[in-house]
């Protein structure tokens, strides 16, 4: 484990109101390939948080001390308002604090998982969604009910029933013999493996972002789960129903990940 | 300031998801006079998050140490998860981490304050709402509306328009000279003073927990905000309209608060 920081200061607003952001990201040979479209999604939430952002040179600090430990595993970084007085008031001139720490790669998952879509909702909040913030009860809420029905993972609607994500992944259905993916504008996290998706997968029909009503789970045949630590993928069965373990598109979209990042290479 | 830590691990789940809860409290002579209805909160937001709740033992001996250092000021505890590995899913055996500070009474307000309806909307979560969880992002938002607007506080609506909370308080509206206050099982706080305000003071009319949309405020004409910090605060403008600034009710609800808890007497 490689810290900037092991331990943090009991009065961070981090820890207060779960004010600030992360990213968990996969390193390979001591790089992070995708480091950019992490960066650029830290500047977008701290932009929206009004959170400074640190320099590039204590970001690299911290993440070359990490890469030392870990150059194969898992980074995660933590980026919060900082330190300050009581209160929900961010305040100004506060340092903010960067926690980077490294952990062993993830564990193989087998191939075809077993969701279904959670009884938990998400909220609406279009001023945090897209962002990954700290304030992740629903996640947590949403990993202990998909534990407790011995799925691998849960899908989850937002409070109008529109499907949005897993707890820690996006979606990409294909519905109707067409790929889409649900807009993360009201609820959700904006990852990154599916922003390289977007840029560097081409199915036939395209690559759509639409609404996917819990309705149309029935005319889904074919859904992946990316994210940034463990890739694509591929869900087997959704409820009680089968659903094809080797679409068309899976190879292409692995593809696309391999391409863009090595770490993803099919071995 | 007196902590059971002064620092936390940098993994707790408090400060990566904002799993867990808290309580700010009022102390008066070195004690905590509604610390029974604290507890019941915590006891109650622990059970929903299954959270482990610590002994009696060690929250007294946390507590004791701050209302030492600070007899008649303010008390924060937070009570997290505790330190655990990545991901979302809760785990089982961790030891829950409880951070206990104190800092100086609050600095006086004006009596009738400046409040207006914010423009960001509180997401709907009855899996969340009424606990005084970590996740506070919507608060410190609320907050930042409220400081550049230059309001005292803001009113909070929900997702469908009704009006929940302020940043840091509960709401008591005369609306067509009956009291009501909002309810708190879709987004919003469960306050210790709403709670004693309910057992303790009876308007003529009743007190009444009623929806409270946004076109009703037309209707208000007198509006309370309540916290276990600063007891009952007035407010005198919301928005461009005067409100009753000493309204039938004011005393009564001062003097039930006053009654509960002596650090509310009036001086």
């Amino acid at each position: 484990m490689a810290l900037e920081a092991s331990v943090i200061d009991a009065t961070d607003r981090g820890l207060a109101y779960g004010d600030g952001l992360f990213e968990t990201m996969r390193a390979h040979g001591g790089t992070l390939p995708w480091w950019p479209r992490h960066r650029a999604r830290l500047i977008d939430g701290a932009r929206r948080l009004g959170i400074a952002m640190p320099s590039d040179a204590r970001f690299e600090a911290a993440l070359d001390d990490a890469l030392r430990a870990s150059p194969d595993g898992v980074i995660k970084l933590i980026l919060t308002r900082g330190a300050g007085a009581r209160g929900y008031a961010p305040g100004s001139g506060v340092e903010p604090t960067l926690i980077v720490s490294a952990s062993a790669p993830p564990a193989a998952m087998q191939d075809a998982l077993h969701v279904d879509v959670l009884e938990l909702r998400l909220g609406v909040q279009p001023a945090l969604a897209g962002m990954k913030h700290l304030n992740r009860l629903e996640q947590v809420l949403g990993a202990r009910e998909a534990a407790e029905r011995g799925l691998d993972d849960g899908l989850m609607a937002d409070a109008d029933g529109l499907l949005t994500c897993s707890t820690r992944a996006n979606l990409f259905a294909r519905v109707d013999g067409r790929w889409i993916t649900p807009a993360v504008d009201r609820a959700g996290v904006a990852g990154v493996a599916r922003g390289v998706l977007f840029d560097h997968w081409s199915p036939p029909d395209g690559l759509h972002v639409a609404a996917l009503p819990l309705d149309a789970l029935l005319r889904v045949d074919a859904l992946l789960l990316t994210n940034a630590v463990r890739g694509i993928l591929v869900v087997g069965r959704l409820g009680a129903r089968a659903l094809d373990p080797r679409p068309d598109g899976l190879i292409d979209a692995r593809a696309a990940l391999a391409a863009s990042h090595p770490a993803f290479r099919e071995s």
